[in-house]
């Protein structure tokens, strides 16, 4: 049986990991048979959003804690990955992923990615581990990486993508950008999905696309 | 186009709506076309549970604003609701179900159910729309409706629901209880699903019954 890991980043679209793109990823693994364990940093979020209204908040909440409801308790620290046990590793979008594993929504173009999620990443690309991120999180890739990426047609993000050395390509929500070589597969899903369901067979296309290229 | 209204109760299966159960229901309805709105009581949540160590914290967090955030951001308060917009009623599971909109984990057998919740069921009931619970939310419409539900086949929670004057009966994961005359279609989803695999089969079986059963 495959197993993949899947890193969270909170719970939330606007300050966390995106509910919907998180909850369907998970659902393609199960159908494929695929078992997954979630990890998330072990560190505060950059900050709390009240979803309601959009507004910051003053709370502090912890992104491991929060991403803990996505996984339903059954989540560890992404410190205490051991990427031996896994054939592949599946990030989602939402803010978190340009709030709390990047700064990527906070700076902009000159972002830096947590260094413990840029190690992941290095450590499942020299294993040859199939990577695959949704919405967003192609940007965070693509910065420690480069490759061959899209998140859909947004162009200033496009843009981003290009300048730190890797290559956009526009795609459908329900299309997948694979770059073979890195073994990166990417798909938009909230950047252009309408609806959930449109989501779900984006991130269907994109686990599959994966196992596609697992050894 | 058919339209449903969603009631959530938070946020994480500890202390909210369970997050897959909630996120999956909302897939198979806007897989079937149906438009759907979500709903949440605008009160304080009975406690807010540490997801990682599955203890309580002395945090406060309202149900609303935390239910937002599997609605990304797009929820009314339950009090707004005009259920003449809807062809029927979904309430998701978490234990959100029983300690937000009622408090059977906090009493037991004895619970009573949030007036407010109570009268949006009564009032769907009234207006011969059908209503779809799914997990432990089972137990929130017999306590108000009576009728043939399930839960699963947990027997201390089936005798409850017997002892609130409805009718419990036995379901596996990927059945279906269709009460006709009350209009109420039930799923144990988490209760009985051993991964989100099997949570997606029943809340599909829900959603597809509840679809069969709207004038």
């Amino acid at each position: 049986m495959k197993k993949v890991a899947v890193i969270l980043s909170g719970c939330g679209v606007y300050d966390g990991s995106e509910i919907h793109e998180a909850t369907l990823a998970m659902l393609a693994l199960s159908k494929n048979e695929v078992e997954y364990e979630c990890f998330a940093p072990d560190k505060e979020q950059y900050h709390v959003v009240n979803h309601l209204t959009g507004e910051a908040t003053q709370e502090k909440r912890n992104v491991l804690v929060e991403s803990a409801r996505i996984a339903r308790g059954t989540i560890k620290a992404l410190n205490d990955i051991d990427i031996n046990e896994f054939d592949g590793l599946v990030m989602t979008g939402g803010f978190g992923a340009a709030k709390n594993l990047s700064d990527y929504a906070i700076v902009g173009e000159n972002f830096t990615v947590d260094e413990d999620v840029a190690q992941v990443i290095r450590d499942f690309h020299a294993a040859k581990k199939p990577i695959a991120a949704l919405c967003i999180a192609p940007v965070v890739v693509a910065k420690v990486l480069g490759g061959r990426v899209t998140i859909g047609n947004d162009k200033a993000t496009a843009a981003v993508i290009n300048g730190v050395g890797a290559k956009h390509v526009d795609k459908e929500y329900n299309e997948v950008a694979v770059d073979e070589v890195n073994k990166i597969v990417t798909n938009p899903c909230y950047m252009l999905a309408d609806s959930i369901y449109q989501v779900s067979l984006g991130a269907e296309a994109a686990i599959a696309a994966m196992l596609g290229l697992m050894k």
